[in-house]
């Protein structure tokens, strides 16, 4: 049975749960500038990380691992080798893996690649408004990771990518949008300060493969993943004086936010 | 008109409004333990970062970059030729950009291609004493990442790099000397806890070429970010109970300080 | 005259005092995850830390360096080579020099290169249960970057990494256990806290490396970097609400734990 936006906010309650649970572990080949963050909300989160981004070992353990990130904001020549392998090797056994397709459009190395790995078909896409356009293949992308479009004018170029993939499409902004290509969900949580930390976005990315790897319905899955990440900004935006204390809270948040919490705070529609 | 140590203050305010309100795309090829830091600080400035470090893409993001950083830190095959391309094209476009020649002297890496890129004529360089000795060819460099020796010894030196390069050089310490080899300006603001934390000097020279994107006179930007920034730390240091708090506290500071707290609290002569 | 259970945690606190007096140069080649915690956790007990980490520069630098960390978690190619380079400077030099074969055992990079470095007789090896049964190369690894099996389970492995390499091992977990084959040490301070902050094991190496320098009898000095690392943890824990504050609060406390504290809250056994 398809779950409706009446309750998804409770399914969402149900998979942060069995996250914490299972304590997946989500394979990461990320930016250097985000690693750290990206680990350490995956801890908070109840995940467990590990971050192999090496030819002859990604694909290895991309095999084992529960869920994967491929996220192409720094792509030096070993990573792009790595996440090859990773993709093969998860495409192979099935593994979800979520690509987040940073700043691409106009720079020449990372653009062909984030077409490649389209085309192999991701689980789930994350991106800005921008980035989403640009992996349509309808736009020129935005102005470096930040995006020049809004998130409705990505609405079509998310079905677009989904339609092509066969999978997921988030859009990230101040309403996330998330599509299959058919059903659209909103999610009208978060805070702006998410935004002026580094990784904001990318870290998210890694949670939605945490969350992939609980229920076989990835538009729910992503959804959920989103509201507890959303969510939880909210609760750290409440005592944050600044961007500084803001990432703090909100790896505590990430850490304490309750299921019931979730149920009752999530936007969904 | 020249502007003077009097008006150097009201001058840094303003700075820190434009920057605020224009938020300058900064590209920056940093080093792997300041990267996050660096992001996060320009984020919390109003800038916006962007790591762009590997050939081919570096080129091209420079030349619509408002402003560049190349650090040394940890300068791997891959970012040395990333740096010669933006270098190349920041020159080209008319972008300013800085150039922090993080622990040359004895390193045999580093250390000539901290000359080559000196001899690219950078907008500002940004060191330590020893760096900045080291640079001028008249020392062997510090300890690592640490000065051996004091600011006042790093002036001649300064001059001469500035006169090498017809730039601006800034050599911070607990008073900071910025010269463009015939005016010297000197600030006395910040706090030693910004040498507790990683990236405190690293992520400065981004925040330099930040403020070089508002104005032409290089020197004067230079003074404005190094006022806003050592003011950002003294008021981060009065709330911190160690390094780690204060970190937190300084990102909050950059984002909250405001233009009259700049004016009033600036020390310069 | 061998120290005893006993007197170590006053070595311990006589061993702090000695690290922050004399400052160590801790050359740590580390991966890109934690290589920010790690440079700010040296600081922040007072040590000059420095990530020299590309070939040609890796084995000069550990020449002069008080102490060397090799931390296998991203093994990128250029790192390998300076691994290589700076454990032939460190020996040659008798620098001691600390291995954390992180996540070995079905890696098939890292996996080859932990039994090289070990077989070049590290002074100290710090790793989980999992890391060091396969170092000893009679277990398959653990799960990632966690342990799949107990401290107490690791003491056999432990001894005979310590007696191929002459060296320490020390493996981490709720109880620490420290041997150099002969002796056993074991540490009953910490948080489970720290096991949700990435590189709260991996800046324990470089912790012990600073240690190291202070002191010939390496097993003595690696009990008292751990005792102050895990207490300052106890310290953190006790005022953090989540893994966020938590990392906080952990710098905050190796900058301001007393000497005292340590020689009167180690639990050595």
């Amino acid at each position: 049975m398809t779950r409706t936006p009446s309750n998804l906010p409770t399914f969402a309650a149900e998979a942060l749960e069995e996250v914490r649970r299972s304590s997946p572990l989500v394979h990461s080949i990320t930016n250097s500038v985000v690693v750290n963050f990206t680990a350490n909300a995956l801890l908070a989160l109840g995940a467990a990380p590990a971050m192999v981004d090496i030819p002859d070992e990604a694909g290895p353990f991309a095999s084992i691992a529960s869920g994967l990130l491929v996220n192409l904001g720094t792509p030096h020549a070993e990573q792009r080798d790595a996440m090859r392998e990773a993709v093969a090797a998860a495409n192979s056994e099935g593994t979800p893996w979520v690509l987040d397709p940073v700043a691409i459009g106009a720079l020449p190395v990372r653009t062909p690649l984030a077409f490649e790995l389209r085309d192999a078909r991701p689980t789930v896409v994350r991106g800005n408004a921008s980035e989403i356009i640009a992996l349509a293949g309808v736009g020129a992308g935005g102005r470096g990771v930040d995006s020049s479009d809004s998130v409705d004018d990505a609405l079509e170029a998310a079905r677009a990518v989904a339609a092509a993939t066969g999978g997921v499409v988030a859009v990230s902004g101040p309403v996330d949008v998330i599509t299959d290509g058919d059903r659209v969900v909103r999610i009208a949580n978060g805070d702006a300060l998410l935004t002026k930390v580094t990784g904001g976005g990318c870290a998210l990315g890694a949670v939605i493969a945490a969350f992939a790897s609980v229920d076989a319905d990835r538009l729910d899955t992503t959804v959920a993943a989103v509201a507890v990440y959303t969510i939880a900004a909210e609760i750290a935006a409440a005592e944050a004086r600044g961007p500084g204390s803001f990432a703090v809270a909100f790896l505590d948040a990430l850490a304490n936010v309750t299921p019931a919490e979730i149920a009752s705070r999530a936007v969904i529609s």
